[in-house]
């Protein structure tokens, strides 16, 4: 029951000490992510490890200069990766068949199932981590800097290191509101009040709505942190890198 | 370490002793994934629970007849779900802008680093799990059955329950093979070789050529497991979906 324990603590770690991850702590991390299931046992993803100073201001950069790409002594960028299986496929006289949409979605499934493994591989250690979200509004940038071949996009980011910070866990909504017995049961205005009542009536979330110059917590999301002309510049680039890198053939010609 | 030693023992589990699972240690199930990291704490994601034989016979049907769907006491599908959110936002005066592939990106992949979780915290508690990847493949078929709404799509599914088989845990890639540093190494004809060696050395895999009449093992991959038409099929029902769903609106547009 340790890890159940390593589970239900998880924190989002932002702040991290001046201190090296020991090399077999990250190799520990690698071998739980590659322990994940994935699809057919094919393991289409790859990992890029981040820890050189130059690569790190890049990388801060692309990611709009949030700090904890800085500061974090690693990053692991988990990328969906057919390019492997393809040429495996090549040198062995079959014909790849994977750059259509459906291979994208397998290989990001596997890149975040990989992810997750190494979170909690992570956090086992003692060290604590942060998904960075603008790893799939950035995806064009990071495969220049990475690199990155056809049948390879970014899906995860996350930076590791020793926690340089300590808070009271964030909220959830209450289980009942997540979990659908047999059949999903659609949300009634009542419902929607009981299930974000908890959220609403927090400090933070009153802070939050009154550092932002809002009426209510949703418009600040829908205004401020994800609003619709970001959401749509982002959607319409990864479609355009899924094309570029030779995940959208979904017909039968050659 | 506890917990780096139950990811380092994964294997899938595809056999299932006729027994329930305690209550306990389902809602042990539900926290751990509720607990995961979620995008901007937005939590985009619902899971509906498969108990109900009737249920479980449409599953097992959906999902080509795979004896898991039948043996095994729960079912997890994991949803993207923007509707929860976006009615949260209807009822607060604010406007969801999150009809597009970004968002449906997101919430895909908030959906399964708790699936993820769920998987960690079932192992632990001595439960075996396996992912049910045509997930993806049967998300229309799902919708009707789950009755899910606009702004909800399928993407991860797992069976879970005592396991009732064993065996030596199957080969992975060496994790040089995997973990790139700094930028992606791309892999020479020599490269492919040396990452595959091992693989292509078993004998589970020389069989698997053998009983499928192939040359190679990437043969049985592209012709026969998942070949061309499956998956441009696949892709094309998936992007359907999307659209039906409501993710595909990605232009500024109302």
């Amino acid at each position: 029951m340790e890890t159940l324990k390593t589970l239900l603590e998880h924190k989002t770690i932002r702040k991290y000490k001046d201190k090296p991850i020991e090399e077999e702590k990250l190799t520990n991390i690698f071998k739980a992510a590659s322990r994940a299931s994935t699809t057919g046992g094919m393991q289409v993803y790859s990992i890029i490890k981040t820890e050189d100073e130059k690569m790190k201001d890049k990388l801060h950069e692309i990611h709009f200069g949030m700090p904890m790409l800085k500061e974090a002594p690693v990053t692991l960028t988990f990328v969906a990766d057919f390019n492997r299986f393809n040429k495996w496929c090549e040198a062995r006289n079959a014909k790849p068949v994977y750059d259509n949409f459906m291979s994208f979605m397998t290989a990001a499934i596997d890149a975040v199932i990989a992810a997750q493994n190494a979170c909690v591989a992570a956090e086992d250690q003692g060290l604590g981590i942060c998904y960075i979200g603008t790893v799939t509004y950035q995806a064009k940038k990071l495969i220049d800097l990475f690199e990155l071949p056809k049948g390879v996009v970014p899906v995860a980011c996350i930076t590791i290191g020793y926690p340089n910070e300590d808070y009271p866990q964030v909220d959830r909504l209450p289980l009942d509101a997540v979990v659908h017995n047999e059949k999903y049961h659609d949300y009634s205005e009542e419902d929607i009040d009981k299930v974000y009542e908890y959220k609403e009536s927090l400090d933070s979330s009153k802070q939050f709505i009154e550092e932002n110059n809002k009426e209510t917590l949703p418009q600040v999301f829908t205004e401020v942190r994800y609003p619709k002309k970001m959401n749509v510049d982002f959607s319409n680039t990864l479609l355009e890198v899924l094309e570029e890198q030779g995940f959208m053939n979904n017909s039968m010609d050659e």
